[in-house]
């Protein structure tokens, strides 16, 4: 059987004692059944990984002491997933899916025809983190707050690609073009962009058009479909 | 709005009156509240997708009335996906996407280390069904029945290639090698391979071995980006 895993905020090195919170004390010894001494696999995503050994075990409360480190830190690639929320579980499986396949930033875009006004950015950051002990990585990206699409290229940073999946995106260039980081995946919503949308994207000279086949795709395949291209072409995966 | 689209048995073609069944009319005339005159575009998997109206209109059943072609019939390059089933709600995904991803034929595996005894195939066509009606497409693959790995491996097709997504497949060809059509593609189960699966499947001069990078990714997130990897790569992406 493989560790448990388990993320923690506190720094990870020789000697260190962790504190766990209540949720974790909960997870290790009332879930995962670990006593004193059981080991543990620990990130923080910036200490690489770590075993540890349970010191404490309480209800409420335990302490955990590092004693190796199993993994060194690696961070996934500078590319950032921006994608339009969907309902509950599909938005759930784009943020477990784009932490898997190694995104380093987590963007939900409220274009006009996105249906949702606000997100449970808490809720999805724990869907990360959930994903990233579960996949045996040392680094969970960051889910930031809903921003309007407008916003979003208003503020864009200097020497970023944005790669658009979008079928009816014209102007762009029309040729598959995998830039190289720092890059952003953007995955068109499920009702479209508006064409104002569509113009002030096509307008941008960072943009690129990222096809996807001859079949429509759901937004969260496209989005698990666009990740995969680029980490393959761009990306870790070579 | 986009029309409601129908997968049916039936053969269409200029002139072909359509029946429905039951569950049929209950969707078209119960949940989506299309009277008679109302347009639906009909695909079989056969004849490619005509606009049809709705010539009766009934509690249990109806007849449809094929008008003209809206587009041709369009079948994915002769790809087939092997996994080993998931807990439902992610077999359910993986039958999903691969339909939208163009997978021929959908093969449940049963290996070593999987749980599952038995499937429930008519469901899973069903969501198969349900996935092409919904992202446009003119064909719906094949869910085979469960299958034992070693049975299947005994009676694999002459010429068919079979790519692995496995980590510790050794003796394979370690290279990347995106095989042409016809060709397989197998997602190592949840709980990985038997040693004695790993022979067999090493000993075969049909198998390659897919990389998906370097972090660990779940079934199903393998199921979507082997896909990916392979239409872009030598399917019909390009």
């Amino acid at each position: 059987m493989s560790l448990v895993r388990l993320h923690v905020e506190h720094p990870l090195g020789e000697g260190q004692i962790v504190p766990l919170d209540p949720a974790q004390a909960h997870y290790l010894f009332g879930v995962m059944r670990l006593g004193a001494g059981a080991e543990v696999e620990l990130f923080n995503g910036r200490d690489g990984a770590w075993r540890a050994e349970v010191a404490e075990a309480g209800k409420k409360r335990g302490l955990l002491a590092c004693r190796a480190r199993s993994a060194p830190q690696r961070d996934p690639p500078d590319l950032w997933l921006l994608f339009a929320p969907l309902k509950k579980a599909r938005t759930d499986f784009v943020v477990e899916k784009a932490t898997e396949l190694g995104a380093r930033r987590i963007c939900p875009v409220q274009t006009e025809f996105t249906n949702a006004e606000r997100i449970r950015r808490d809720r999805l950051q724990a869907t990360a983190v959930e994903a990233a002990e579960q996949c045996g990585g040392t680094f969970v990206p960051e889910v930031a707050e809903l921003v309007r699409l407008d916003r979003l290229l208003a503020d864009w940073p200097e020497g970023r690609a944005l790669m658009v999946a979008d079928e009816a995106l014209a102007g762009a260039a029309s040729e598959q073009d995998l830039a190289s980081a720092p890059a952003a995946l953007l995955i068109g919503p499920e009702g479209g962009f508006s064409d104002a949308e569509r113009g002030r994207l096509a307008a941008r000279h960072e943009v690129t058009r990222l096809r996807l086949g001859p079949r429509i795709l759901r937004a969260e395949t496209a989005a698990v479909a666009a990740l995969t291209l680029w980490q393959a072409g761009a990306g870790d995966w070579t």
